[in-house]
């Protein structure tokens, strides 16, 4: 059975997280994903700790699924071997700075000249053509910069990070859908698109309702800890043996189910707590429902009478419990591949699953596949492509 | 010009984010989305506070871009309309508990049967079939399960949310990709295909390195705060204001324009701080250096400078700066809606930007277009549809 990008072929140019996710995805997906790298040091994060077998785990995470060659951007021959490979592609990725694209003659208006079929996505921190264009930006500037961390952390402590990427992965995500809708209008049109996403838009849109809360209502959102912003009581709990437990029994569903289940359905008659309207005034009291009840009790006492009651509830799981849940593997969500210099690779699954087992290949080395890129897309012969090796081209 | 999805007709059973989010970005990009929700309540989410003229922020935040009708799909005979919609769809999204659809007469075996051509896409928190898939489940629960929680806040306190639903986005976005690459490969045959998204897989693929740091190496990672985990110095500072400020120096490109930039260029010399190696050795002393040069300076002063050398930074923004931000609105990053009864509507842009401007329609009220869509899609008559609601159908 064949997947279903089978066939599409990707030129990723990119970096770090946004991009490279973003191919990764698509190549996850079934597509040939050439990821192009500058010769000697590659893609940057090919230098952080900790690694394997001389690839760092970054690198690995973020690559599979793809082949790989080197190409000296800076290399005007190399430039045009891009426009050349451009020309074969029907997608490219770049999350350069804007404008480092058309400095190296591979602008969207060089690009579609030469294959009008080409779907180009640009990644980038603030937007091809605004204001800010130019700004040097991370997941984290914009985490900082979009409230983000306003709304992350405790309310008498500092604004804090998520402990994931979250604004590149997103970006990413974004990204792969703007070029699977760009090919779907290719299909009616013959003609590619410019995609143009980036990590302040995609930090916008995780905002919930924090924007119009402010603009519409002016109230000013924070952040909470724990605390859920929609419903009570939601919040994370200590148990008797010191391990939290986030317990979700705040909506119109759920609390009843609760009250029921510590045998105190009296509780629903309370004014205080009859309606979620009611409990999200008096949270504090509706939470300390649930930390009486849960500090009595072991962690696994209180997961196992929420289970039974259906009230969602998951003990705070440690990284090492999560590599260790039987279920992260029966599920698909960590799997293992074999990478030739870094042995077993353990990592996250293909998320979207599609009738059929993953097909997973590792990241590649540094230019692994320069050779076979350059016969199969371009039919460079061995002794031209043995001519740019020399000319440091690739 | 038409937008990339025109055309596309999509029927949204969802509920809550990780549903309506995926439908949402569909209609942003111009499929014909349909809202179907239950008469009298709707998704649960029409409840919530803040709300304006009688719509919760939260729905309007989610549905946007899209129709709106009823049923009762505890009706078997609204459940034969639903499978009548759904000969008419291009694409099924839900996220009931799995097991639901298949209740109603629904799961993809007699959907598929109907319309071969039909891709269903389902959202759960486990997946369709795992061990776990009747479990139920909320995103703070996958946040707190699969080490999300554990990897944010300060590491001598409690584990921490993120402060917005990140698994629910994300899985929103892989739901919308797993739905365009199966539209991708109908192309070619003809024939729609299930798309399997979870909460936990998806989850799972946003901790970076943490699996194979731990599965690998044996590292427990676990939250720093705000501190960056591959780069040195890279976290959050305080400015003589009182002010916070995320500032990236760590990597090897960033580092040297940071000790340049304080005029201490000797500090590259320096065996604490020459390699980024070096400096995550040294994170306490690296950091130290930039917090004696921040807590000397204005908050303004301190991005001014950074600004001037390039290096990435941002002051740590409250929702009412973001809201007032100039750029955020130049760059469509925050948009204003007319809603007929919630008003002027001020809420996150369209974040994939393909070459035309965003087209907005506000979300519907509840059943606004139930009488539209059973004409359009199904062309009953208008004494047809009077029977259904005579009959509490839809």
């Amino acid at each position: 059975m064949t997947r279903p990008l089978e066939g599409l072929k990707v030129l990723d140019l990119s970096r770090y997280i946004a991009g490279p996710h973003c191919g990764m995805v698509l190549g996850d997906l079934g597509a040939d994903v050439v990821k192009v790298e500058r010769p000697q040091l590659g893609d940057d994060v090919r230098s952080f700790q900790p690694q394997a077998g001389g690839e760092s785990l970054y690198f690995l995470m973020f690559n599979r699924n793809k082949w790989g060659m080197t190409l000296d951007f800076r290399n005007p021959e190399a430039q045009a071997l891009l426009r050349r490979l451009a020309g074969q592609a029907d997608v490219l990725i770049e999350n350069f700075r804007p404008g480092t694209m058309e400095r190296m003659g591979c602008g969207w208006g060089a690009l579609h000249a030469i294959n009008p079929r080409l779907v180009m996505a640009r990644i980038s921190g603030y937007g091809q053509a605004t204001s800010l264009a130019n700004q040097p930006c991370f997941d984290g500037i914009t985490q900082a910069s979009s409230g983000l961390m306003d709304l992350t952390g405790e309310p008498d402590r500092s604004p804090m990070l998520a402990g994931s990427y979250l604004v590149d992965y997103s970006t990413a995500l974004y990204a792969c859908i703007g070029i699977l809708a760009a090919l779907q209008k290719r299909q009616l049109t013959g003609e590619g698109q410019m995609v143009d996403v980036s990590l302040m838009g995609s930090a916008a849109s995780l905002l919930v309702t924090a924007i119009p809360e402010y603009a519409m209502k002016g109230i000013p959102v924070t952040r909470a800890g724990n605390r859920d912003h929609y419903t009570a009581p939601a919040n994370a709990f200590r148990a008797k043996d010191g391990r939290w437990i986030l317990i979700q029994a705040g909506n119109e569903a759920l609390f009843p189910r609760f009250t029921d289940m510590i045998g105190r359905p009296e509780l629903l008659d309370d004014p205080r707590f009859s309606t979620l309207a009611a409990r999200m005034q008096n949270v504090e009291a509706a939470e300390a429902l649930v930390a009486d009840w849960v500090e009595s009790l072991t962690s696994d006492e209180v997961v196992a009478h929420l289970r039974e009651a259906e009230i969602p509830c998951a003990r705070i799981a440690t990284i090492r419990e999560v590599v260790q849940n039987p279920y992260m593997r029966e599920a698909g969500n960590i799997i293992e591949v074999e990478h030739p210099t870094a042995g077993t690779v353990t990592m996250s699954g293909v998320v979207i699953k599609m009738g059929e087992p993953a097909r997973v290949v590792p990241s590649p080395l540094l230019g692994q596949h320069t050779d076979a890129v350059l016969a199969g897309w371009l039919k460079l012969s061995p002794s031209e492509i043995a001519a740019l090796k020399e000319a440091h081209v690739v």
